[in-house]
């Protein structure tokens, strides 16, 4: 079969693969329909990801059709339409008991990252009743993709762990994919005010469209800080999402929230950054940090199904699979051609 | 009147003073019974706190007889006996009616601070409704100074933000006066294991007394780190409690915490520390900073009543007023004489 | 002045009063511009309410401007427009510390019940500080009179004691201005499904307006039962909640909600009725009851002033006060008349 | 092998059965060491569950040996030493997901319920990797029934949906080994008063012994409300436990519970009852009901290792499984035999 392989030194090839077979009986083979690609695979690319190897598979979002189920799995059968979640969870180990699937004992964050991923024809999915999720009737199978790990990484780490409420006021900085997502699922808490911040002029666009009251062009601090003081009464916002990944934006994030209120940390960060706890001590802040768990996704799936989320409305190009290496570029080069999510088609 | 007043300069001096006065209908004017130094009196005496200017009278803890209520006041008349709490609030405020009394429009920390404080012969409490609590019948009123501060800092900033919980892991690094609280507080939820991490071994041997089933001596943070992972499975304790005020702690606290786990901070910081973000981003964590609210204080004050808090065994030292001063020199030198709390007797 | 006062045997009469005096210096005397009806008010012309009693001026919903502020008032100065609350709360009680403000020691339920009320030219506020809000910039002061008592009446009651939330499914079981209230606010936490029952198919098309995806017509139990199990999968709703206030709708109530579901009570009732334990003690149930705390009303106020409720569509009639006999009339026949909320101008 | 089977006609035997054999790969074969009788049993016994068809095997509470480990069971072994949870769940399906694994989609309660149970040499546990838990290294096995049901069903059912918290107020109708197990554990949550109601003095004494500060006799429920008034100053209880089952308990309840407090319901009810709503609507009142669903019972496991519950105490009587009627009639007269748990040694 063909896939989009990691090759070390930032690139990634098309190559021929065998087709993926199971290994354990909870294991599934699916037949991949759409995919599309992550801030996580530049971040591969980059080297940032040592538990990443060259050769692996990339991709960890997908829709698809159940070809071959282990002899264990129960809930799936052949030609079953599934969404594939990012995270493989096996349901009982003691932190998917608690509802931390990301940190499970058998599975996390291994979908194009330790095991083969969904950016190829095929890709077998471990523990695979617990790490699919049926298609709902009726939907668009492209924007389900969304649904996979942005639309969840937003809602979770962002806007549940951020205590967005009705009437607060809210901060994203950040208007990529994943903060466009945070601040779609924000409104389902149906803030008061909701602030979004970023260098692309584009991106603050789309994010008018999708529902922020006001933007602001990132660039110079000390202008955000007065903007967003103005905006909210000088004590700051309720919740500050951080959705890039680098120590300035997390400071910033500081700068922003009002006594009381919450950073919520989204960003994928590859270095430390400085905590103000000089400032913060007193203020009753509370700071979280997550990787996506997907408890939310059948929820999010069934207020999609419900007509509750405009999750196209992230997808700005789509691909044949044969022009992958082609979305790849377009993806690396994301402000330039306004690019947001990539279907790609297999 | 006597009072003890701040001379700059690391200084303070009992000092003649003109009886306090009604200032606001909702003052009252309460005599002193008993009262004690806190940490927060040292950092003013570094000079760390430069919103309390020489000349003040020091002081936010302590017990007292209402002598003169203002015409406003209505819980309290002349005679009755009060506990002070070291936190001023209207009640009325946005920030009161979501429970933030530390940061009351028209209160907050105010005694000992921007307003001549307890350590005095009199004091005036602003906003008295809502600024003191009658002391209970039949208690120990000794005792009851901790109750002004100490035990719901320790309480609400280290135990509650900090999630413990039955059967939960704990470690509190620092084991001072709010160190302990925070431990005598935290068997309020029964965590499953207590660790208490300390230079100084007595103040460890204490807190083994009030109920750490651990003790592990600082100063070599990679040891530390091994001997808590070695307690606790490998994989940290649930929640961390700082209770130093420094860089290195809050940044020892981040290596301790297992995944899905709370950082709380109760010290006062002075300049700012490292978030190690890049490690942090992805093991779903809680960081969380506050100034006491001094909400829960009715809340300890039953279970005292009720025999459920042995707050007398942070008490290790009993002087008159009239050696105030030298109080505070056993106080600043509190590990060479086993200091913990000073209660002084006006 | 002239004001609208209860005359027993469930009869109403516009009277000559002499203008309210402060009686406390937390009073405010408030000149009324709006007011409106209550279903409370046609409960106590129907005699539910023996602690009203006849002589007494009706009505605890209104908005106005400060005539006279008692010396103790710090937040209002004369002429200040404000918003009444149903609820008078002293905010200092430990029912108010615990954002009970119904169980107010010295408050709760009095204005038109135990003390006169806004159905008035002028009316005494008692413990105004805490129980005014200031009228925001901008906003619609006729629709403003739906946050005095049925919005967060809907919200705090059923909504927020339901535990409402992203993709559940939810019942209302009444569709009269506090179901609709309900239903209104329900939408903040965006629910997948919202079902409505009433015998009035007017109120059902008013429902359909506000946002229900569903409605059914109330009569027959059984068909009732059954149509929510067909839209629910066959599990029931994950909230029920209870706007009519008697026997026959809680019960019903108890059929239709799902295992870990809740039963939310708002309404007001005269008689006891059956609870079906024999069914639900092994279902993982939660029904609550509340009388309004009215501590969202700020909240609200604060989406309404962002334009994200429109409470104006919940009125149906306006009247000049010299009218208010025939409001009364109208209000007493809603169904025959298509009536919500009577819009009353001094 | 012998088990003891439900006879029908209130009555069971000691009879001979095949051991039982693995059905699903999911499955394990336990050897039993210890089990106990339950108050469910007697429901069986007396018709009360009619689900439970005669020749059933009963019992649901045990500790085991791992005889014969499914083909698909992945935690346990041959020879493991197991404590058996009265609930089986799947951990996978939407219930188990949300921790209410009383409502699992493939268990629930079946053992001696609609499977074979433990009141036997072996018993067939179904989804054995996540209806067993490993037993703690170094604890007495004995007590450890007790962690099969009671201890969570108290502790989850009555403590945690009664929101039991640190100085609350806590009333305990019904003294039998399920309240007991709710007394023991809500001091996990250190409440600042514990008042036990029941008809028994022994068990009143039991109570007593096991940490209740005062203790009620029942029968005239006139005296009980006022004795209960008495003694939490005229309000009545924060919560309110219900650990009998009949009518009358549950309708005292709603006589004892204090404004905003909780009613948690425990008891098995076989009719229904009164809900005194036209009391309670307007008292912010919360009740629960709840099947146990055993998502505790890792945290209590792990508080009895470490020495925080006693839970032998809780155990009068010893025998051999060969006695296993003598143990019925002991268990059927408990009152006369002053009789809790009974401990069945195989």
């Amino acid at each position: 079969m063909k896939a989009l392989a990691y090759q070390g030194d930032g690139k990634v090839e098309l190559v021929d693969k065998p087709k993926p077979e199971i290994k354990d009986p909870t294991d599934a083979i699916v037949k991949v329909v759409y995919t599309t690609i992550c801030g996580s695979d530049l971040h591969i690319l980059q080297g940032h990801v040592p538990t990443c190897e060259p050769g692996r598979v990339l991709g960890h979002e997908g829709v698809g059709i159940v070809d071959e189920p282990g002899s264990g799995v129960k809930q799936y059968k052949k030609g079953d339409r599934v969404l594939i979640s990012c995270i493989s969870s096996c349901a009982a180990c003691s932190y998917c008991r608690r509802a931390m699937y990301s940190h499970c004992a058998k599975g996390g964050w291994v979908l194009g990252h330790t095991s083969d991923g969904t950016q190829a024809e095929y890709v077998r999915i471990p523990l695979a009743d617990s790490s699919l999720h049926p298609v709902p009737e009726g939907v668009d199978e492209k924007a389900l993709v969304m649904f996979s790990d942005i639309l969840p990484t937003g809602f979770e780490c962002g806007v549940q762990n951020g205590a967005v409420a009705p009437g607060k006021s809210l901060v994203i900085i950040g208007a990529g994919p994943v903060g466009l997502a945070a601040l779609m699922t924000s409104k389902l808490y149906t803030p008061a005010m909701i602030i979004v911040i970023d260098r692309d002029v584009g991106r603050l666009g789309v994010a008018k469209k999708i529902g922020a009251q006001e933007t602001v062009e990132a660039g110079n601090d000390e202008a955000v800080v007065k903007k967003v003081m103005d905006l909210t009464g000088s004590v700051g916002a309720d919740t500050v999402i951080e959705a890039v990944g680098v120590p300035p934006t997390l400071e910033l994030a500081q700068d922003l929230v009002a006594p009381g209120g919450n950073i919520a940390n989204i960003g994928v960060h590859g270095e430390g950054c400085r905590l103000k706890i000089d400032k913060l001590w007193g203020h009753n802040i509370t700071l979280t940090t997550r990787l996506v768990d997907t408890v939310t996704t059948p929820m999010l799936l069934k207020l999609f199904a419900a007509g509750g989320l405009d999750a196209k409305s992230l997808m700005t190009h789509e691909y044949e699979f044969s022009k992958m290496e082609d979305a790849y570029s377009t993806f690396k080069a994301a402000a330039q051609h306004s690019a947001l999510k990539m279907l790609i088609s297999m």
